[in-house]
């Protein structure tokens, strides 16, 4: 389209008003196509929530960041947080954001102390995404992982939806927005002053004692397989034709560790290392965590 | 947009040149940034629909959509309402669409009726907000709340699909494609003739009566909270230290209103004002629907 | 990014410059406008799984495409698909994707053999539309409508996501960023060489003999409505007003069949030609599912 209206310009731009033309387009171009600009290249900001999908509370939020930022590009991470549980949803985000553009405004929210004494926070790690939500731990994983670059408590009513604060739904009336103005173009220090501590959460690390590593069983996936916080580096080197010892509560298994869920051994759960690197239980075509009975939380010992 | 920005250039760019440059401006820029202008501005298309998520009807309704607005900006409201319940499809999408921006057009379809004489029909409300839909009464609340600007029938068969209209989907088939148009830059009026009557649902409207307010349990959120369509102003300046008379069914039950989830007691439901400023009856991080086992559609009366 | 091209060109417009500049412009135009040039009309890019909304894998590979294309436009078709089930998933795919643009960009991952020998591809149909996922069949159905236009494998590593690729996230890896690279203007001849074998699923259709058609129920959905394929043209011209024999196991059913879900008798399962020209069998305002106890994969036969 640019193009076509270029050549379209030329007959026109003969002699000394191809100076004038060139002028007027210098000064021209940047205003007239700001908006534009701003728009093709703001942030994603891209939602995290315990709100579901079957109540008006996305809606309204995505309806309140919409009023202040038209062009935003938003990106549903999860709605389906289990409420209440903010060292899961820790976990979760942490993995849900780790491919994301190092440009996103990530609003996390899943938040049992709304309206009370918890602080609202701006959370800009060292891969330059900017997270915000309740000061509960909801980041501790993430910033275990990609590093604080700067928190802020977020003060600037300015930034916040127009109308009452609520007290029940900070994620439409002060999260949201905030994320709005940010990716509109709004200067991270403006939300507020400076944070200098955070709640961290304790994040639940394996323990290698010899050969024995203890991790925890971290989500159950759709497919039924066990997702751990063990990762291929725990596991060192292992002789992958092996068998592996597996300790799931009182019982012990022998399982082996494949390469891939195609390369498997029909009929029996196996070991693998995921695409996060780390250790998963899955069966061929079917539920590891139904064959097994195991839930999420659960400890698992690995012996190498 | 661009239009704008060259009349702000205008008084810079004096004597002769000005005229020039005014020229070049006016011809030049808005044919290059035509395509991208529409694009940026175009209104968001929202969706709101009982089509859920695990059949093909809310992809094929917005392939119509794209192919004939490829830049639509889609936003999905719900699809997961009760198939069949007009009634409850008006309260939930009055709540879904308060804080969309106000060139919002919004496609409400909970249609038992399609295919046969219900109209197809769009509303302009006061708001801005452009609403398409049957006219079975799912615009009841919202009406209610926004205020009828202008009702028009659908009639012009150029803005449907092309192809045959079917007579089982008219959301991929009339509906979808009427807001790609409207969204794309349509004018409203080319939809079809006003239309000077509504099917308008009765809505159910709390009653007073000396201190005693009757109301209806409107939702059972995710979170097993309980909305009511009691308001804040039924409720006056209640002491907030005492406990409030709330009679469900047969059970008469005493419940402190408190102002956030997180100041409520433990174990015990509560009242709370909302972000909607109705009065809802929740449990700190638990189901208030479950503990007291109600329903929506039931019953409440509050006595002050 | 208009402001930048702006200031590069700012030292040059003196004088005689200035004519360099205007040509210059009319070059730097369409450079400077590329970035929204493109994703102004980008293809969309439309997202086809089994892996839920409840784990992070959705997030992850968006992530991944947007960090090599941020501008893409992601459409969510499905993420519901049961898992290892490749043959519904063909089905399904066929009735989601036949209305969107034809530049479309189609990601589609049932993919129970992820990491073994089973080929990732790259398939343009005559529509103009673009597929990508595993060779295991789940382009039959689509490609048995849309017919092929050219299949390649896809070798180019360059295309993958950076990093290492691992053997159990070819969505997030491989597929994702490859639809990120052709939604970005790479050519499509640049993912592999052309294949000339594609695993193709049988597919079951209709079965004509004598007035009998045997057919097979291929979905039931959201309504409860049993969808099948048996087609308006297997049916020829059938007297609207008789009923319709339709045999479902052992049960011998005579079955009006009518023009709308509206038109149809209350409280009785009736036969309905459905908007992609299908036999359904529905129940008004309520499950023909449930009151037939029928499921998908069943035989039926409709005698005209």
């Amino acid at each position: 389209m640019p193009l076509h209206s270029a050549r379209q310009i030329l007959p026109q731009a003969t002699g000394r008003t191809a100076r004038l033309a060139a002028a007027c387009l210098l000064f021209a171009f940047p205003l007239a196509c700001r908006d534009t600009h701003f728009a093709m290249n703001s942030a994603p900001i891209a939602l995290f929530t315990d709100f579901g999908l079957d109540d008006p509370y996305v809606p309204q939020m995505k309806g309140a960041i919409l009023q202040i930022h038209p062009g935003a590009t938003l990106l549903d991470l999860s709605h389906g947080q289990q409420a209440f549980d903010v060292k899961k949803a820790s976990w979760f985000l942490d993995k849900a954001v780790r491919y994301l553009p190092e440009n996103t405004i990530v609003v996390a929210i899943v938040d049992p102390g709304v309206g009370s004494a918890r602080l609202p926070i701006a959370v800009r790690t060292q891969t330059g995404r900017t997270y915000i939500g309740p000061d509960n731990g909801i980041f501790s994983a993430v910033l275990n992982r990609e590093k604080l670059a700067q928190a802020r408590e977020i003060t600037n009513a300015e930034l916040f939806r127009k109308g009452t604060l609520s007290s029940t739904f900070h994620g439409r009336d002060l999260f949201g927005p905030v994320a709005a103005h940010l990716a509109s173009g709004k200067a991270f220090d403006e939300v507020g002053p400076i944070l200098k501590k955070l709640l961290i959460l304790p994040l639940s690390a394996p323990a290698a004692v010899g050969d024995r590593i203890t991790g925890e069983i971290m989500h159950i996936d759709r497919f039924g397989n066990i997702l751990t916080n063990i990762q291929r580096t725990h596991l060192g080197t292992p002789d992958k034709s092996a068998l592996v010892k597996v300790t799931l509560g009182t019982r012990v298994l022998s399982l082996p560790l494949v390469p891939t869920y195609a390369a498997a051994p029909e009929n029996r759960p196996f070991l693998v290392l995921n695409s996060d690197d780390e250790v998963e239980i899955a069966l061929k075509e079917g539920s590891a965590a139904a064959a097994l009975k195991v839930q999420s939380g659960q400890r698992i010992v690995i012996q190498r």
